[in-house]
């Protein structure tokens, strides 16, 4: 009983970050517990969970009202936590760089040597590419409140960063050649040559997140 | 209606975590919902709120059963806490020296100044002084991502954190000298200075508290 409830739960709960993550609920949408039980066709109690975690997560507020809304945050707010995810995870890189998980990176750094620029899902392998990438240099970390609060700062930032893959900004080859150098500053043995790539490649991502918004209605 | 059930939850909430702090709750009691809506005479939701609260800022976990129980870190974790809560408190002086509220400290030095170190509240007068110090460093950062952080570990550290002011510890008298010292350091304009003297003052908090609890019987 209490599997299939938490298993209800994580269901929820994903699809919701599916949702989020590829644009079908932008930033503003408003989520109520009665509307997703109809749809999902399950009861009060793993709704208002999933959701519940989804807030932890920082990804929806709960209105003053009822119910909730894609969080939407401002761009000041934006720029705040794409600074602190870098401030972070440059800190993780910097007193970390013998823990970083190497067999990853070179696996993840073949795949993506291998992967054609010009295929219908470039864009989908640099997203999980990119994904993997940030999740290995957070993991090694060896203090678990940092990591756990690296993760958590991946997550807020979900909502936003496709924006650095919309049309206009780097092409998917560019990506892919910008990824590629970063992989190999992060497998270099270097440690200072690895957190200036680093450096530099979260704070482009910064900067064309933060310029894609700027035309955005607000 | 509604101010009426957030202002239930958040009474809830406050009682909970009073107890947490004082150490009425220690770490590893176990918490039902249904043993505090008899208790308060409040209804489920305003509990399961509270609940959920002191739930995101790590003071309680939810059992695989049911229920919750108080945070029961091992020294391994608690240390790592204390260490993830240094970097960042030292983070936030380093880069926002200059945003520190003046004031608040100057009056925050005078009231432990005059504060008798022989009364029968000194302790109290300790906890409270160290309280508003730490957050007003961490109140200075210029980052709300970063502030969050820290005020969550501030919050997640408290029910350990009075194991420094333990019987064997530092005395009260000596407590107030060494705050005094930093509430100096930090009023110097010398940042470097400061930063020095808040990165010994929280090696000393952490080194106390892991001894203190390394004599309680895991």
């Amino acid at each position: 009983m209490a599997l299939q409830k938490i298993s209800l739960v994580e269901q929820a709960r994903t699809e919701l970050l599916r949702r989020i993550v590829t644009g079908l609920l932008p930033a503003g949408t408003r989520l109520t517990e009665e509307s997703l039980c109809a749809e999902f066709a399950i009861s009060r109690t793993p709704v208002r969970d999933a959701l519940s975690r989804l807030e932890t997560d920082g990804l929806i507020e709960r209105l003053p009202t009822r119910g909730y809304q894609v969080c939407l945050l401002d761009l000041a707010a934006i720029d705040e936590l794409l600074v602190c995810r870098m401030k972070i995870e440059l800190m993780i890189l910097r007193e970390n760089y013998a823990g970083l998980a190497i067999a990853g990176l070179r696996e993840l750094r073949a795949e993506l040597a291998a992967a054609d620029p010009d295929a219908a899902d470039a864009l989908e392998t640099a997203r999980t590419v990119d994904d993997r990438l940030h999740r290995l240099v957070g993991d090694a970390a060896d203090n678990r409140f940092l990591r756990e609060f690296h993760a958590r700062l991946l997550c807020r930032r979900l909502p936003y960063r496709d924006f650095r893959n919309s049309p206009g900004a780097l092409s998917p080859a560019e990506l892919r050649r910008e990824r590629l150098a970063l992989l190999d500053a992060l497998l270099s043995g270097d440690s200072e040559r690895a957190c200036r790539a680093l450096a530099e490649h979260l704070e482009a991502g910064r900067r064309d997140v933060l310029a894609a918004m700027r035309q955005i209605p607000q």
